[in-house]
Order: C-alpha cells, then sequence, then structure tokens
C-alpha cells in the first residue's frame, strides 16, 4: 500500500517538464560525446581514487577515452555501492538500454561502443533533453564569458563570481576584468563600473542569477568606503603578496558590492556555502574540496537584513547547517532554500533536509533540486533520485501522517521541482 | 499492522491527562477571544510575512481583529504545507467544527464568526482545557509578576529571568527589581537580596521552575565575588554604557546567583539554550530571533558540576545539539532532557531527537513536550503532534525492533508525556 | 514482506564470523566471572547513578560483586528503555537462559546464581567465543604491555598510545616509557627510539593496530624540529608544570611520530575523536567523559595529506560529525569508516550514520562495527544491534529503493561487517 503510494506519487513527480536552475553544462558541448565525458565526472574519479586508483591511471596526457574508461570500470566494484553509481548504471540503462546491474570488464566494451554510437547523433543534445523532460538547464558562466553561440532560453546563462571575490589579486583575474569590464582597475568606482558592465551583459544575454561558493569562514560585511578603497590599491599594486587582511578586505567589499548589482538588476544570488578548496591536495581533478561544517547562517546577518529585496536561494554544504537554513527561510523572506549540494547530496540527508524543509519553509520559497551536473546525461538520474524521495516523503508525511489528498501532495511536489524555480528565477 | 500499531498507541497515550511544564499563557487571558489571537501566533505573522506579506498589513495600529485574520488568511495558502498550518486546522476542526482541509478567502469568515461564539462563552477557557486533557499549564512570569487573580494550581507561576541576566543595565529593569525586590541596588548582597525576595515571593505563590533562555555564546561560570562586585558597581553607575566585559561579569554572576537560589529553594532551572535575539532586525513582532547552531553543553560544564543537587531541564535551539543533550543527560545526575523547542518543534526534528532520547537517557530523566503556546487551544494540536511521533517511535522501535508488548511501551510513553513531569516539578 | 525481508538478510548477516577489530578485553581474563562484571560496565553504572544511585553504593571499597549486582538492580527498572539495557537482557537470555522479559528484584539473585555456574566452567570464555561467532577479538593495550601469556592470534595486540601523546609529563608515564624503550629520555631522538621500540615490540607480538582516543581541539601538526626539542626538553624539565604551550607541541610531536612509525611498519592508526576527559568529575568509575561536538576533520588535513601510505580507520564521537568522516572517507584514500562510537553507539544514531556511509564511501573502505566492549559476553548483543539495523537499511535502501538482489545486499553487509576487517588490519 505505502509501496504503491510512493509509486503513484513519483509517476506523477515524474512527468514534470523540468528547468535545472544549476548545472555547469557547456553550452558548447553539453552531451557526452563518449562514456569517459560521462566517467571522467569527479564522482566517479574521486571514488574510484578513493578506492585505490593512482592519479596517474586517469590523469595521463593524452589518455585514450576507450582506455580511460577501460581502467575505470576496474574500480566500479568497489564503489557500486554508492548512489554515484547507481546514477550511472540508471543513466546507461535509459539512454543505452544497458541490460545488466553493473558495469564489469565483461561488459563494458559492447557498452562503450553502443553508446558512442548513441553520443555520435547530431541530436543527441536535444534527445537527452527531451527523454529528461528537461526544457532548460543553467550554467555556470566565467564572468568573461561572450555567452554566444547559443540558445539562451535553453542554456540560460548565469553569473559565476567566485574569481572576482576570491582571485582579484591574481593577476590573470584581473586583466580578465578589465577586458570585459571594459575599464582599468584603480579605485574602487572603476571596479565598481567593471562589475556592472558585467552584469549589464549576463542581463542583456539572459542571465537569470548570480552565484556564488563560499568558504566556511567567510562572513558578508558592508566595508567602510576608506578602508575598501585602500585593500583594493593595495591589492592592486601587491597582487596575491597583498596581507591576508587586505585580501579579506577586498573580498568582503566586492561581494557586497555584488548583491548591489543584484538587487539593481533584480538578480537572485545564489549562495554555496561551505566549501574548503583544495584540502587534499594530491587528489584527481575537481576532487580536492572538502569542508569544516563549522559553519552559521549568522555569518550572513548583517547581508539579509540589508539586502531585502535580493532574493537569495541557498545551498549548505554541510547537512547539519539544514535545519539553520530552514530557520532562517521560515523568518527571512529573502532567504531561500536551494536543492542539495554536493556532499549532502545522497540520499540519507537529502531525506532528512528535504522533510524539515517541506514542513517549515512556506511552499513559495523552496527550489527543491538541481542536477550541479557537466554532462547532460545526468540530470535524469539525479532528479530521478530526488523525485524518489520527494515522492516518499510526501507518501509518509503528508498523505499518511497529514491525511493529504494525493492531489495535494503532488501540487506541492510539483511546486518544488518547478513552480518555484519558475517564479523565482523565471518565467521561462 | 504497523499503522494499526502506532494508532492503538496514539489512542492510548491520547487519554492522558497532562500537565504543560512550559508555555507563555497570560493567566488573566487563557484562551483567545477571537480567531485573530490564534492566527496572531507569532508562527503565522512570520511565516506569512517571510512568504511575502508585508509588515504593516498586520502590525498596523488599531486593526481590527477580523481585518487581521483576513489579511492573514490570503497567505495562508503559501504556508498551508507547514506543520504550523496543520496545528491550526486541526484546531479549527476539533474546536470550532470546521468542516474544511484549508481556511481559505471563500471560508474563513463563517469560521471566524462561529469561533467568536464559542469564544464568548464564559467557560470557554476552561472548555479549552477539558477538552484538550490539561490539567495545569506552566505560565512564563515576569520576575516582578504579582501572581495574583488566578488559580495557581491550574496556572502553575515559573519564574522567567532573562530580564534578571541580560538586561539589569537598563535603568527599567533595574527599578523593577528594586521594588519587587524591596531593596535598592548597591552591592553584591543587595543583589543577592532583592533576587531571594523574588524566589520566597514565586515560591510562596506555588512556583515550580525558574527558567531562563541563552545565547548560544553564554558560557556560565562562577564569578570572583571582587569582580562580581566591581562589575555591579560599573552597570549600576552606567547602564547600558558599561563595557561588554562589565556586562558580561555580571550577567555570569547573577546566573549563578539564581543557581544557588533554585539549590536553596529546590526549584528546576530550566535551560533553553540557544538563541540569538533580534537577528533579523525589521521582522514581525516575535519573529526576529534565530540563532548560531554552533553551542555546546561543555559551556555549561562547570554549572553542571557545582550544582548537583539542582535539577536542570534543559531545552535546546538545534537538532545538532540533541546528541550532546541526550549524553550529558545520560552522565549527569542533574541535567534532564526538556521538550522540542522552537526551531526544533517539527516532525522530523522531533522525530529524530525524541527517538536518541528515548532509547540513551533513563525514563526518569526525560520531560516529553511542551506546547511553548500563548493561548490554550495550541496545546491540543501541539501535543497530538507529539503524540503520534511518540506512538510511532514507541511502535517501531519498542514493539517491533525490540519485541516489548504494547502496554510496555505505553507506560514508557505515559511516563516521558505525564510521570516525569510530576516527578521533576510536581506533584500537581 | 518488509519485515520478513530484514529479518531474512539479519539471518545472512548473523552467520557470519566475526573478528571484532576493537575492544578492551584483557586477555588474561576475557570473560567475566560474575554478573558483577557484566553490570559493573560503565554503561550500567554511568546510567543508574545519573538516575540516582548514588556512587558509595557501588564504588564501596570491598563490596561484595552479588551485593553489587542486587545494588544495581534496584535501577534497572530507571534505564530498562536504553539500548544498553536491551543489551543487557539479551545478553542474559543468550548465555545463561534467563526466562524473563526485565532483570528485578524479583528475579535476580536466580540468575546471579546460574550464570555464575556457566562462568564457572573452564572453557567459559572460548564458549562465549563460539556462541558469539567470534574468531579473534582486538585489545587495546598500554604501550609498555608485554603481551605475554596468550594467543595473539585470538586476542590480538593493539597498541594504544593516549599516555604517550597526553600524558608524557608525567613522570610515572616517562617512568614506564624509559623501561620499555629501553633509553633514557632526554632529547628527541631518544623519544624516537623508545617509541620504535614499543612498534617493534607490538609487530613482533603480532600487533595489528596502533590506536589513540582524542579530545576534540586536538589539530595535529608537523612540528619544527628546533620546537620540538625544546618542548620536549622543557617538559622532562618540569614535567605537568611546563607551559600549556610547551605541552601542547609535545603531544603533536609525539603523534606525528606515532604516524611515522605508523607508515614505517605499515600498521593502521585508529583515530577516535572527539572526547574530553573528565567533565562531570564526580561520576562513576569510566563514566565522567563527555565532549565538544564542535569538532572538524579538517584539523586532521595536514595529516591525511602527509601520510598517503597510512591507513586511519576513524571514529567520531559524534553523529553531527558523520558527514565529515563520509566526505573525507570519499575523498581521501587514507581515510576510512570505522565503527560506531561510544554516545553514538545508539540506534538512531547508527542508523542515520551508517546509511550515510553505505552510499557514499567505497564499500571497501567501511569497518562496520567494533564492540568496544571489556567483557566477551558483550560481543553478542552489541553486534545484534548493528546486525539487525544494518538488515534494515540494506532491505529498505538497497533492496527497495534500488532494487538490489537480496544477494547482492547480504555481499555488501559480510564486506562491512568482516572482510573490511580482514583487508585492513589482516590477515586473520
Amino acid at each position: 500500500m505505502s509501496e504503491q503510494l510512493r509509486a503513484r506519487l513519483f509517476e506523477a513527480l515524474d512527468q514534470i517538464v523540468l528547468v535545472d536552475p544549476h548545472t555547469h553544462i557547456n553550452a558548447h558541448a553539453p552531451a557526452s560525446t563518449t562514456l569517459a565525458d560521462i566517467m571522467g565526472y569527479h564522482y566517479y574519479t574521486e571514488l574510484a581514487h578513493s578506492a585505490g586508483m593512482p592519479i596517474a591511471r586517469i590523469e595521463q596526457e593524452g589518455l585514450d577515452p576507450k582506455e580511460k574508461v577501460g581502467r575505470l570500470v576496474e574500480f566500479l566494484g568497489t564503489i557500486e555501492n554508492t548512489i554515484q553509481s547507481s546514477w550511472l548504471i540508471e543513466m546507461v540503462q535509459t539512454f543505452f538500454d544497458f541490460p545488466d546491474e553493473a558495469i564489469t570488464p565483461d561488459n563494458w566494451e559492447a557498452l562503450y561502443d553502443r553508446s558512442r554510437q548513441s553520443m555520435a547523433q547530431p541530436d543527441w543534445a536535444e534527445t537527452v533533453l527531451k527523454r529528461s523532460k528537461l526544457s532548460a538547464v543553467f550554467l555556470t558562466n566565467e564572468f568573461d564569458d561572450a555567452l554566444e553561440g547559443f540558445d539562451t532560453s535553453v542554456y540560460v546563462p548565469c553569473l559565476r563570481t567566485d574569481d572576482l571575490v576570491f582571485h582579484l589579486a591574481k593577476p590573470e583575474v584581473r586583466t580578465r576584468l578589465e577586458k570585459a569590464g571594459g575599464i582599468a582597475l584603480g579605485d574602487l568606482a572603476s571596479l565598481r563600473s567593471a562589475i556592472g558592465k558585467l552584469f549589464e551583459h549576463f542581463v542583456e544575454r539572459g542571465a537569470k542569477a548570480c552565484a556564488i561558493s563560499l568558504p566556511p569562514d567567510f562572513a558578508p560585511a558592508k566595508i567602510d568606503k576608506g578602508a575598501a578603497e585602500s585593500a583594493l590599491t593595495e591589492v592592486l599594486r601587491r597582487g596575491p603578496d597583498a596581507s591576508g587582511e587586505q585580501l579579506g578586505t577586498l573580498s568582503q567589499a566586492v561581494f557586497w558590492m555584488l548583491a548591489e548589482h543584484c538587487s539593481e538588476h533584480k538578480l537572485p544570488f545564489d549562495l554555496m556555502i561551505g566549501v574548503n578548496r583544495g584540502v587534499y591536495a594530491e587528489g584527481v581533478f575537481q576532487g580536492r574540496d572538502l569542508y569544516d561544517s563549522r559553519v552559521s547562517l549568522i555569518q550572513y546577518r548583517e547581508l539579509f537584513n540589508a539586502f531585502p529585496q535580493v532574493m537569495f536561494p541557498i545551498s549548505v554544504l554541510a547537512s547539519v547547517t539544514n535545519q539553520e537554513l530552514v530557520s532562517y527561510s521560515w523568518i527571512f523572506p529573502n532567504v531561500l532554500t536551494n536543492g542539495h549540494w554536493w556532499y549532502s547530496n545522497t540520499p540519507t540527508y537529502i531525506a532528512h533536509d528535504a522533510a524539515a524543509r517541506l514542513e517549515a519553509v512556506p511552499r513559495t520559497k523552496q527550489i527543491g533540486y538541481y542536477s550541479d551536473m557537466y554532462k547532460l546525461e545526468f540530470a535524469l538520474p539525479k532528479f530521478a533520485m530526488y523525485k524518489r524521495i520527494l515522492a516518499k516523503i510526501l507518501a509518509e508525511r503528508f498523505v499518511v501522517d497529514r491525511g493529504w489528498s494525493e492531489e495535494r501532495a503532488i501540487a506541492l511536489g510539483t511546486q518544488v521541482l518547478r513552480g518555484n524555480v519558475d517564479a523565482v528565477f523565471g518565467p521561462f
């Protein structure tokens, strides 16, 4: 009975056409061309490496894609318990009619060849989008991306700002900003003007959000003009050799400026809170970041109060921060819950965190899920995982525990899966 | 089967006559007079505001109660997923025979009028108490409350001490204390005497607990007499302009003094740990407080060791602190678990936290639940929520997983719901 | 159906012959001789004390074992809800055919006498091992343990190093080290030599791990040679009166040396992270330790990067740290999850933590469980608890949610219960 109820709710949620509000898709190469694009996803390389695969085996210069997949397959057995492995299997079963329950040294080659053929179809990306019921996906664009050569109604630009806030001291970042902003950096006014140009360009090209990932010790603050000006001067003069204090002050000043521009341009500002970069220095590409879960949204108190007109869809890296996110979203009109990020994007944590949100945050303020994918094929299994968990929560906590009708539960699920994406970022 | 088991256990627990060990009831106006008293509860105003309702719409000077309800109803749809909304619906269905599943612009007015009639009955408070199976409720009394004009065996006084510990620097608080304590404040001895008078008055009038809410960075400590004396002198001289250090020292000294008086008067000292006040400065009335979940009971180590004879029923604001509470209650004879407070008073967190307590803290040391209500009508749906969760835990974890008989499980539930309230605070 | 599935999986897991990778067994007296050995376990004494039993009642000089049990039985009713109580009941039902559901003042004496007879059998330890399907158990040996007089293939030595890292300033610890290490301590070289001797002795005697428990504020770091040398000189000269800074520096230096020796001797280094000792000074024996859950594995960043060749099976004291453990084990090849420790060794936390591990950490990198027991009789009920939870997770999250076959789920369970113990520490 309860299993059937879950299944019915899942079926209903699975009909929804989705807009994926956060991905790392390259709009010029959105889908995979070989299985190496899929299995080269950092989730697989880092798990395989964690299970014992030497990095050199997969990050070898000029490694042939097929050879790379063959090497990764050797380690799939050690990670088949992971939910990431289940995404892979569901993906190849769905897109390439893979008939087995595991990819092994015995069956991978046939899969590789068959999938190669599918991916070689000229309309493969469209096929994947359609099969995945995706009408649009957000990108993660460098601030100096030209945003040209793709359909921005399907591949929606999003201004990613980590470099501006944390790496402006690097000569190459400064140069890129001066070029994209059309002005030489000198004082705060020039910086503001350059950043303003980025926003204008992005908004003109259909950007629907500004986004940034933040380390656990970051605390936004409005910086006094004099202090900001002198920090900028120092950083422009000394680059990465500027003092930690000056670098930190400039980070805060730039961050605040971004919030001001979001306000002016009515762009939501996605905050992804809690990551420490490069913790495992010898890790695989994109597999070096971890975190300190001792972070609090109290660090964002000044920001949330200062920008009541800016919407802040917030992702937290650790599940232990989720209750704060629930509470802050319940109190602050401009704070929203946004997806289940990275290390919290596994069923145990999604189930606990999503249930808490669904029962205490206004239904209009929850962006249920985004895929965070690098290649289009991942949306289907990742969203399917989320929809199964969502169906279970709706079945148990709303239909059974609270006596809701199935229709009402499905409407709630539909809103967090799609409706709020439209309302917060859209229309699409 | 399991659903039926849960239902049977709930039915049994639902027969228990309750004493509610923490509320904000006004003994002189315990029940609601209009639906505005109910829907004006900060849970609804803050959620509606979070979902977009401007504060001015509900905090307008001289706003008619019916008009206020009408305005709030506009936003109920956006928060109908919340557990707080389910309390409201269960409440009006129970007390006012509301026939629908949601309060809408179409049906609220009839409900308003019908409920107005019920509430106008002279014995409405008694009716609510009886229907809710409540024999007594604890109050939250200002330290200078006269405690007169009500039946203290039904409305049980509780000495709330936040003002004494955190706001003694304010002239009005000092004046109130000097008046209630019958002595002009000068040195520590006068302060101790004044506070002693409050305890005598409260105990004489049937108070059963002393209580306080505490910010996450508070750490009780025994202050050296000289340091305390000089902090008091300074604070009395300079008021709120005293240094943060002097203010902090005095807070610790007063807190310690309260614990000493609790010891002397054999009063349990309810500690509600973890709230930051006024985080969202522009929030609705009572909807401005949030928290930093980075708090530890290790901050209370000195206190728990110093007062083995004082019972400390403890509430923690964040679920991430609950395991510490479980562990400290398992080790310290004077530490007890107390209810599910505020932002942790939602089913996902209650379920996780209560299960952990039930399986690792002596059964005699758990106060299962309190309503924290401002109006009597709320006890019924809030306790019902808790009893449903408790029944589920007992069914799954005790009857199914551990093979307990239903009788034994019900006895355990009865003890945490009622028995321990009598044992710790009573008799009643 | 789901209940039956759980039961079938449990039955399969319950057939596995186990090696228990962490206990406090005394190899010279591994099993109990009276029920006082069992009920004197700190879980019972501390819970009984927490529920009101004065320490003097059970820590009285020369107290007769039977009298001690009788006194503890008075308090068993108050803690019968605890999972620790369920271990006791399952244990006496299994080993001594106890027919009741609770040990009471009416039935304990017969149990005491009957169990006394069983325990008096000369092969009682072997009987318990066999009945518990245990082929070997790890010990926790003081660094100067002679490791003689027992079968190290059944009672596997493990070098416990808390004293070396945290108490070397104590004259008696220094003396013990000088004796065991065969060298007078003077400079770092002598310290390194002494510790090297310990490792040689332990490895020669079949030790399979080095282990330590660590307070929440400990952060390993490679100490500059000069600083380490001067800290050692100072600590050797002044003992416990050395400055906190010098003591801390020496702790870090010794810890780093241990990791170096683990590397050299290819021993896994068990880290048990998060305990504060002696928080409740007046507690019962072994019932005084608690914790501050504000700890992060980021504190171990330098260590994990510096010793890629050392395996670190890690236990965390608080469930809120478990997600970090999952993530660090998913990224770092040398970080493994290890059991469910102490205050997290209760079903609610095990279920949440184990599920998160099983779905995100390579299956080869999870040591499912250890008993932490002091007497052999405890392995059976403790492992049974874990196996029941494991069976539930495998049933719900793998067989039902992910469509795994039962065989595949059992194989995963078998690997975390036994296979990885062999792979990481073994062979046995």
